[in-house]
């Protein structure tokens, strides 16, 4: 705790998802107070026929 | 916001998945009186032995 | 199963809430094809400073 | 009711996630007093890239 | 990681909560193979009008 | 579409969630390469006897 779970399009890469941990722990520690290692994040990669909004499919509007 | 997370069990079509978000974000647009493209859903698609009820997971029960 | 998480500005009516449930499961039903009672709809009721979008707390965009 | 979402990291057997299904709701309906039926869990398995503690992936600490 | 979320029904005692982290978390630790510090577990108490099953709410079945 | 929930301890500021809303939708723009206005951020704030690490409630720990 914190804990952080993020749920973001599949297809980045792992260079990407690496320096995303970094920087939102980063950003949660020295704005939250806490430390490192106190904060959790948990990604879940979905896909484009996964995700909606406004109820039109995000596979739908490309 | 309004933000919706449903988990189902996989196996969906895509179009069982288009006239689900598109059914919902009515709902929600309606009831809750907000805008549709202010309604986001995110779908997890589990498999059988990802759930269970009364202990069980999904898999045994069939 | 199918589990609906829905986070949404505090505020609305229980009639509201009444309404939202029914309809959203109405949604699920007919379109992912199961049976009423297999549907759990759990709300989170979020207040201003705990929603943020494009980095901006809702309660600073009012 | 009570909903159990549980992230945990991929590679257990079907039989680990038999008996840990079995053992959690146990110990919900003897500690919150509930029914079994009742109790509701879903499993998100998730890959080493997908998690991170201190801000490293966990494929990165391993 | 194992982190678990539970979402269940405001009112149950914080003895009752103390026992039901301990219990979940030695099932878990027990059965998925992991250290019991590694376990997290969040609690979102949520009340009767929060809840619908079937379409109906929580509060309008008692 | 980044959807990201954070779970932490009550007693923020306001000033601290502002903070931490805008860093941690700068990072998560500059790194997943998407724009900001697509960055949701929800956060629960919950309390020490509704958080457990290692199976002990935290509010047990202090």
């Amino acid at each position: 705790m914190p804990n952080v779970v993020i749920d973001f399009l599949e297809g980045r890469t792992i260079e990407q998802k690496r320096e995303m941990a970094k920087r939102v722990t980063d950003a949660i520690v020295e704005t939250l107070n806490c430390k490192p290692e106190a904060v959790q994040i948990i990604m879940h990669e979905v896909s484009k026929d996964q995700i909606a909004n406004g109820g039109v499919l995000r596979c739908d509007k490309d």
